[in-house]
């Protein structure tokens, strides 16, 4: 585990409550827990914004299944990146619609444009791609 | 499939001309796909603001896995809500972290409770719900 | 000016490097200002989640100035709210273009709804409302 | 005023309703003015992704007055840059805060690091910087 440094905050009272009351509706164990996440939250951000950064991705698909080629070309194009793609996760939400989500690894340009590629095929309906950076001090 | 209406759109010539650009590099096969695509992502995103609406949900969580509790906690909340939860995708990032993509079903608001409660967890490093509507429309 | 309170946080040491980075390469003077800064920004964005929260709305326009009929439309609309309009600044953009800056003051969902009747006038290319919570703690 | 093309586009009945509906709630005259919102938008956020676009932007500061250095700063501040400020407007929120909205123009770059001088002044509690293209064939 990483070694920890701890040092000291001032914040106005009534912000410190409001905080507080925060951390405790969604559940965050002390205050030093959620400020760790909002400082990675806002440092994942920055980083994202670099095509070179290396990061994981999350890219969510629902398109029609009735739509038989648009599986062949998701499973071709996906091969197509097997080295910068780990996993692919398959839903089967309702008579017509799949929720398909694949796991990507690589710099954030590079998931960008494989995320473009497959998002833009003929019978998707929606998609999004969540991406984390990996860098190590995260 | 589902019957489709065709009808008439005008739109400034050179905002036109950029939008065929835009296409071109996203990979859209026409602009009616285009169109189609921006439409739901409006709609999703007025559909996601109402707690009651039904929909998919992927959660997307990094976290440290040499917190041995965590994995303890995070399974167990994840079978408490096992109506909700679909499937659990696991990838092991580097030494010390793990990804892990949840995919949920439900209300937007159960999702979300559900969302926070595993992202406070101490340990977790940086999550994301994305919400997806499943309106029969779309 | 307000109580303040000083507790201490502890966070992972490469974590805290790099925020310490981020925080320099930002300008905030010290760690105190960025963490206040960061929790105000979250506490807002709950806020305004809420209809029934007082708030402040920023509503920026980008209109075509040469359709006449628009500009009445603008101006009635405003005065017909002008008990929730606090200022408006307009800018000549170019030729074409105006950017009229609309301050507002009201409850999250009269704001929305103000800002949605004056996005969708015939003429206006571009809008953006920004909401700030003015609840006293923040 | 700009030419204007005319061309067809096909949608699936159900998500075509859906998209009316919306269009009434919203208050567009009809779908063509819509789509262009739509379109704009999305363009208008693929530009501001670049460095050297042109734009025009509005940044929103809210701040405690008491804090009488924060002002000298924020005027030198805006006169250091003063060939990308248009204009500054000042609300008196309440007893402590006040709101400052800063019209800018210059390119993406330069404008969010004006942006980041003024947001990390100790003093200020809220900013957002928005951000619209002025590509001329929006």
């Amino acid at each position: 585990m990483q070694r920890v440094t701890r040092f000291g905050v001032s914040l106005e009272t009534p912000l410190l409550r409001r905080f507080d009351h925060f951390i405790g509706a969604k559940g965050y164990a002390n205050r030093s827990e959620a400020f760790r996440e909002l400082i990675r939250a806002r440092l994942v951000e920055e980083d994202i914004h670099h095509e070179s950064t290396p990061a994981l991705g999350v890219l969510s698909l629902v398109y029609d299944h009735h739509r038989r080629e648009l599986e062949g070309k998701m499973t071709d194009l996906q091969h197509h990146h097997h080295t910068s793609i780990i996993s692919a996760t398959h839903v089967h939400v309702d008579h017509d619609n799949c929720l398909e989500v694949i796991l990507l690894r690589g710099r954030v340009g590079s998931l960008q444009s494989i995320a473009n590629s497959l998002a833009s095929l003929k019978g998707v309906k929606h998609s999004k791609l969540v991406l984390t950076s990996t860098e190590k001090s995260l």
